[in-house]
């Protein structure tokens, strides 16, 4: 049950995996370098343990309420939270004209992902204000910013984002919540929505709404889709807090994990709000929310996994059972048999690789918004590639890692006071919300592959195999040139009219390039050690660990990715239940 | 939340894929016909659907309450029972000498997977009872088996597996439990007991518990274990039943899943019991019902995978989003994504090889018994090499496709109401009880290839070989000889002293062994089609879709089978977590 964020894994990750020290060298970050980075992430880390982590198993008993008027956190959590803002990590890659930092995202993602791993619950309000900063920073008025971004970014309010209705989830076109204009730019919001995490609770005295709902003379679909923000206490012209505004929390879902997050069924009548951005450009808009956050839940996928695995090393050290293969000693620590020994290694190995994937993806941001100018677009659409592989391939991982490690601990993981099935529970949400894996790979596949003809990808590969000069394993080659002729597949599949073929092959395609990205991560991870003359053993042994159990298998991944659309064509609902 | 008993694709696995026809052909259960067997298995559907699948969700909610003393089961349990024996289950392969009906144990299997099916932690009580049956079957005196054999045939008492303590779970070696002799052939049992499923109730008058223990002469470890059998109520000289012997439930456990059925704490405090066999031979004894409870446990895999895929199709018919890939409707049902297509093909596919395998291992077990008298040591090796396959294997998949079914669901399946969260929880300890899927995979590598010198098995390729005499996918020979390539290392390994690598190995080739069988039997699923003429086209899909999504990747396995002991030595505690 106890938790040690993992600061040392963490720093080097960031530095030099995921392109830390290339941030540093732009110089686009006066402070930057690698001792404020590694200080930085040591002081999340002490805020993670200190703070959060000792709440991950009483919020799960306990969970939030809700009595139909208002939601009341788990307990310790309005505590935890004045304790967290004041470190100041809200800030930490917001602009500094908003009181923010300035640090890159890379770093902010490296830091949360210690909040996650110690209280995932937790973290979920934190990263759904990070994800209103940033679509305020990028639409919204310069009133809307100098209102709410201060707000936002100390930690004084909270962001929801408020997207879902029953009828409408991976579909928004189907929204129905409407928008009445009222005059002077303002709007009454009315409708119900679902699946509002963190959309109430009393930690902080106000909470800004993200909305998507419709104008009256909107057209039907996606293209009628407007943004709102709403605030659960309207301003007085002083900006001081006036009456509350017209919705409130129905209920909170019994949801099967992350317990002290309040998933909540809200009721807008008749809401005060502001329109964000361009009528009808809401989905847009939105997506530069979602976006910021889908990278966010694959930073929670290895999170999960983090805290898990480090649960069942603890467990495998402390258990005695049988004799150990490698001393032959009596009694032996179950870690001292290699099949235990190869799920927790097999795990380190994952976590290592999507923690590379997932700030590789952030730092791809970084350098879009502040990198050398003639470099942005590379790294946007480098950025805009990743992040569907960093959603779904982290998030998957991190429920196959909570997985095995409840295996580890044998009969116990099955017991709820051990906490390794709190950690199965809570990391099974991590693959549905903010687009399902599959929407990832359709998204992938899409705007993201055929959007370009493969542009960005052929340069991802280009960079991958320049990186990977003289490096010994075959298997890590075949892996990217696989990716190469999946990608090719479906190119041809999509340039073809075979849509459904394409689509078929979609989820097959991320996992093979999942795969392949993370070998490359840790290819990265044994070069950085030789340079630096540190954990060279354990970083080649990780390689070797992942190589052997996930490179090796990863071109016959090539079956699925051109299986087609026949097969399952032909399996409709009674021949798959009958 | 509805469940209908997939009893035409059990009648045609039975039959067709697993070797049910063979079973007939013998003779040696003279009643026994395709349509006996497809009214039994249609018999066993309706008791499931209609006495078991309602209490499934109210169970789960309510779970088995102890107060110390006495487990009461969750509401509606005991009526439940009452009319699952009045039935018949309990003796539908047993003696009929006992009062059974004697029909193969194979189609017990398969009338039980609807069991498990309908409500997974009832199942458990009968399961449970099973092996009790079986254990006094093959090592009780006759006068034991006079006693309790009806009774427990009957249904009117039930059985308990009594193990596992606190120090001594995979290695039953360390069990403390003593056994002090009172004279008459009599024994007074004193330790406490853990992870008792269905340790105590009051479903039934009685319940039989069969429990290691250690003599005062033992020698120390294993073989100094003994087996021993503690009845609830001790009987009467009449056979009626006396006294409450001194055992009971000091609680049960919390756990993530399976909630009505009771785990338990149990205390011996001096309980009256018998020897069942030899003495110091306790565990080979309960090997004995082991083996037959792992192959059910596997069983229970293939169920909860069934149930949960089903509930999975049904919600994508109902849940409609955006436009369908292959008829262009807008708001279709999501069914018709083809990536939600091939989510629940890809897992009836892998039911369907898991049903096969199961079903298959029980055949053998029959044939072994009963068949003709010359062939009886071959389906018995055959039968000790599938019995891990099928737990580890089955059960595995049970937990990935419970995790996919609920994926389906997209937000609604983490939502408990809806009923996929329940049977991702409940899937979980699949993998764990009755040996974990680890220690299956050190008996497949170890008693049942190595013990051998791989005879078993290379009959078992040589035959599943000659079957496929004409089949046009090399996929499936691919596998097939990758299994035997591994088989080859892990021989060489174990025959030079090299243990730690072939352990390292041992999931991996279960997991590869499994994939191959799998397609092996979905084959035998496409032949029997063509050869009846019905369901062609929906055998060759599925085999289609298995053969693409897991056919293809499995000679890719051998990396990991192969991968030897190094790296994962070096990847000590400190490079685990740091």
């Amino acid at each position: 049950m106890t938790f040690r964020a993992p600061i040392e894994d963490l720093t080097f990750s960031f530095l030099h995996i995921a392109g830390g020290e290339r941030l540093i060298e732009t110089g686009a970050w006066p402070d930057l370098d690698g001792d404020l980075a590694a200080a930085v992430i040591e002081a999340a880390g002490q805020t993670a343990d200190e703070v959060l982590a000792a709440l991950n198993r009483t919020g799960d008993q306990t969970g939030a309420r809700c009595d139909g008027k208002d939601v009341t956190p788990a307990p310790g959590f309005k505590n935890a939270y004045d304790r967290f803002i004041e470190g100041g990590w809200m800030g930490l890659a917001a602009s500094t004209e908003w009181g923010g930092q300035g640090l890159p995202k890379a770093l902010e993602q490296a830091c949360f992902e210690t909040f996650h791993a110690a209280n995932m619950a937790f973290g979920l309000c934190p990263m759904l204000s990070l994800a209103a900063i940033e679509a305020l920073e990028t639409v919204g008025s310069e009133a809307q910013k100098g209102v709410y971004l201060p707000k936002l970014v100390s930690g004084e309010w909270t962001g929801a984002m408020v997207l879902t209705e029953p009828q409408a989830g991976t579909d928004l076109g189907q929204i129905r919540t409407t928008a009445e204009p009222i005059g002077d730019g303002r709007y009454r919001l009315t409708g119900q929505k679902i699946f509002i995490t963190w959309g109430d609770h009393d930690m902080t005295p106000n909470i800004v709404h993200m909305v998507l709902a419709r104008l009256p003379d909107a057209p039907p679909g996606p293209k009628g889709i407007s943004l709102f923000l709403a605030p659960k206490y309207l301003l007085n012209s002083d900006g001081s807090l006036g009456e509350r505004n017209a919705f409130h929390p129905v209920s909170v879902e019994h949801k099967l994990g992350i317990h002290a997050s309040p998933t909540c069924v809200m009721a807008y009548e008749g809401a005060e709000a502001e329109l964000v951005g361009e009528p009808n450009k809401g989905l847009a808009h939105m997506f530069v929310m979602m976006n910021a956050a889908r990278l966010a839940v694959g930073v929670e996928g290895v999170a999960i996994a983090e805290r898990a695995l480090q649960g069942a090393v603890a467990y495998a050290e402390d258990r005695r059972q049988g004799r150990s293969a490698w001393s032959g000693e009596a009694d032996a620590p179950i870690l001292d048999h290699p099949d235990v020994r190869r799920m927790l290694a097999v795990g380190r190995a994952r976590i290592e690789a999507a923690r590379g994937i997932c700030l590789s993806c952030a730092v791809a941001g970084d350098l879009a918004r502040s990198g050398p100018e003639a470099e942005r677009p590379r790294w946007a659409a480098r950025q805009a590639l990743l992040t569907p592989v960093a959603k779904a391939w982290s998030t998957d991982m991190g429920v196959e890692v909570a997985s095995q490690a409840l295996q580890v601990h044998g009969g116990m993981g099955f017991i709820e006071e051990t906490g390794a099935a709190q950690h199965y529970r809570d990391a099974r949400i991590a693959p549905i919300y903010e687009g399902t894996n599959g929407v990832q790979a359709l998204d992938l596949i899409g705007r993201k592959l055929a959007g370009d003809g493969g542009e960005a990808l052929r340069d991802l590969l280009a960079e991958a195999r320049a990186d990977l000069t003289g490096w010994a394993d075959p298997a890590l080659f075949a892996a990217l040139d696989a990716v190469e002729t999946g990608a090719a597949w479906l190119l041809e599949a999509q340039g073809t009219d075979r849509q459904a073929d394409a689509l078929a092959g979609a989820v097959p395609f991320l996992n093979l390039m999942g795969d392949a990205l993370g070998g490359w991560m840790l290819a990265r991870g044994v070069r950085a050690a030789e340079r630096l003359g540190e954990q060279v053993e354990r970083r080649r042994a990780l390689y070797e660990v992942y190589a052997r159990n996930l490179l090796d298998a990863a071109p016959g991944r090539l079956g699925a990715v051109r299986q087609g659309e026949a097969a399952l064509r032909s399996l409709d609902r009674t021949a798959l239940a009958r």
